[in-house]
């Protein structure tokens, strides 16, 4: 083989940047094709790291917990702005660049700036800001190329009152009033939920019947009626089939009739793979209509040599899995075992968040696997008091067969952090009886962990008594 | 037998009430003393939690983490009031013993509340708020009176300007602008690193060469560090020979000549054992100088059927702790085979935060046991970066040999829950390897233990390549 390069990667994002770096790693010739000025991807410049730079500065600058405690006037200002929210996110995200582009050029990944496309299943033609075109060759490709919004031709995107998620990232100018958020997925909730806590009317629409259906319904259940608490009105089970502006205001049009007035719409139904430009077809590779390209379980796709990794093969377009399968597809095009980590915690980044590993109940009581549940409420806990946090929750569920934990559940304050202690518990086999067991600081939120645990096997000492 | 109670328990705060509820469990038959008005002792009425709810308060109420990144402008109140911090207090510590009550009662604990002394090994008297006594027999009795703040005759306690640990949460009515803090135990460093964040003009003296001694000296030093950032000054290696009260300001006189002016002086240099009261020679028993009973492994005293647990023995008087001791004592009192749990994790609430759990680098290096550090500094984490942390980091001490985690080092934001994933690995036996396949939630802190197994498991390697 005199290919140029033993592994070339299309994109910088998570999925890109381990697929690189794991191959590099395992010493093969690799390159990196970026098209945007910036490397990093949606991750680093417009999505994951951005919008949780906003969402910290929305938890101090309301105070949004601590308001309840030491009383309206400590709400930091009056009328908050949109700088505030914003000041904080160039520095952070620069940061981000630069420690990409480091990890990659410290492990020897050429990095290659334009746009790729296939001229055929070996060779890509890259073509830089200035229109030159160079040809590169590579034994193994992996496309990490993201996804876009996506923006269904009944929607009047303008950059100002009608956003997609990177407009409202990049682009939002001022703290609405009124907001109309079209889609209830991931990023739909962790918006309309910061925004609420701003202050603003929040609407929900999503054509399902119910939000975040990857989370369990308890769970959910528990962000719905805190989101609810702040003014949000949901209308689920509605599809939206017309979103106009005039002027400064919008009218959102729902198939049952309804119209809603805003001052902005943040249409974030959907994500479309960013294939468009690849010209899949010279590859022998096809995408599918929402831009996705199927892949098998080593992430690698209809043609032998291609894998894809990342939003680009959709569900769940988290930048922490999105890395993991970019870094399981490098190992296998190197012909290195890798074990698919088990146990990928989940982490939904609203106020208040949800962080999950493993099962939930309809999973497990879909699947036959029977399990007992353990819960410890924060308002119970010192930690939660002091806190402030009322309505968190610690949701453990164990097998009764090997005691053992199926699944972790966590709403409420750092529950995103919070899950990581039964996420190791559970890769290492840790029983409930191991919680027990367990001594935490005191006071900290990790006590959930032993009161839930003392409240499954009480459950599960009652139900044993009963059948000895 | 013909005992009244099974087993005694005087005092109620962790050490007593886990005792209490470990000997209920195991359906003996409980009575519990507590001579104060309300249950919870120390941890509950006037340490840990109101402590940490003022913590809390100080954390919001300065924006310390925030304010380099919003500004000094986004400081609450330039003003920042006293009631401010105890606002909240109260209603935390209601809850708190409440739910000990509660925890106590329906676990079928008889609550005597009355001064307890012993008449002889097997009786005593309790003598209630009427000054009615009573004497009730146990089979077994736990100590777990406790401590209160050791009151040297050259130091002019007043309440006003010379506080002990106990004052300084129920008695301090102002904010004061010069604080000095004699004693750099949890306690001081803990209140002297708050009133720093509160713009006091602090200045620690200790008459020991160093702080917190029990901690990994990498982290005291960035401890210190940062509170020298906060113009805190320290004065190690000298002993207080007196301190007195003139009008409104107080004059601290060191052995070394030295005379520091301040506001307020904190007074924090130890804790006696509240062992006075109870007639320990009725029962057989003596305490040290310091008020405190001598134990052996499983918390038996020098009297076989009575144990010591809690503060009344000693270091570390961590709620935490004391908690798990008063199982082990009431477990093995009971007959049941307890094992101490191993990986106590230890918390310091200073501003920022300690959390370790296992060995230090000092304690490896002196029984000559090989490790290996992996560090993470939390300022190159998107996490670290979006909270502003720039001074916190996380450590792991990995032996070369089973490449097990020996011990875990966190400061900074959340150090005291953070530690908590390290001290699950380790309880559960998994070693830095576990660490590296991890995929955390991003962007959470918890990414600082994959960053850190990959810093160790690299060192490992380049010493292993070399001896290959």
């Amino acid at each position: 083989m005199d290919h140029d390069y033993e592994l070339l990667v299309i994109g910088s994002g998570p999925a890109g940047q381990k697929a690189a770096i794991q191959a590099a790693k395992a010493r093969r010739r690799v390159a990196l094709v970026e098209r945007r000025r910036h490397l990093g991807g949606v991750s680093a410049n417009t999505g994951t790291i951005p919008s949780k730079t906003i969402r910290e500065a929305v938890l101090y600058l309301t105070g949004l917990g601590q308001r309840g405690i030491y009383g309206q006037d400590y709400r930091l200002k009056d009328e908050i702005k949109i700088e505030d929210l914003a000041l904080r996110t160039r520095q952070v995200v620069e940061l981000e660049r630069s420690v990409i582009r480091d990890q990659l050029l410290r492990n020897h990944v050429v990095l290659l700036d334009g746009t790729a496309r296939f001229l055929d299943p070996n060779t890509v033609a890259v073509v830089d800001h200035s229109g030159a075109e160079r040809k590169v060759t590579a034994a193994t490709i992996v496309i990490a190329t993201g996804s876009a919004p996506a923006h269904p031709p009944d929607v009047a995107f303008d950059g100002h009152s009608v956003l997609d998620s990177d407009d409202i990232v990049l682009r939002l100018d001022r703290i609405p009033r009124t907001l109309v958020v079209v889609g209830a997925g991931v990023i739909g909730v962790e918006f309309g939920s910061w925004f609420a806590a701003l202050g603003t009317e929040v609407t929900v629409v999503d054509g399902r019947a119910e939000m975040l259906d990857f989370c369990d319904r308890e769970i959910v259940e528990g962000l719905r009626y805190h989101l609810r608490d702040l003014g949000v009105i949901f209308r689920f089970g509605e599809l939206v089939t017309r979103v106009e502006t005039r002027g400064d205001e919008t009218l959102t049009t729902l198939a049952s009739g309804k119209q809603i007035a805003a001052e902005v719409v943040f249409y974030s139904a959907g994500r479309q793979g960013a294939t468009a430009d690849l010209d899949l077809a010279n590859a022998g590779l096809a995408a599918d209509e929402r831009g996705r390209i199927a892949v098998g379980p080593t992430y690698r796709s209809a043609v032998e040599h291609i894998y894809a990794a990342g939003d680009v093969i959709g569900f769940p377009s988290l930048a922490s899995t999105s890395a993991e399968q970019g870094r399981l597809a490098s190992a296998d095009a190197c012909g290195l075992e890798a074990h698919p980590v088990g146990n990928l915690p989940f982490g939904v980044f609203s106020i208040p968040e949800i962080g999950f590993v493993g099962k939930t109940e309809l999973e497990l009581t879909e699947a036959a696997v029977p399990y007992e549940v353990g819960i410890s409420y924060y308002r119970e806990l010192a930690r939660g008091q002091i806190l402030g946090d009322t309505h968190g929750l610690l949701k453990l569920l164990v097998s009764p067969e090997d005691r053992r934990l199926l699944g972790v559940h966590a709403l409420g304050a750092n529950a995103t952090e919070v899950v990581h202690i039964g996420q190791a518990v559970m890769g290492l086999g840790g029983t409930v009886d191991f919680l027990v067991e367990s001594v935490f600081n005191y006071p900290t939120l990790a006590e959930a962990y032993k009161v839930a645990a003392l409240d499954a096997a009480n459950k599960l000492s009652a139900v044993s008594h009963f059948s000895a």
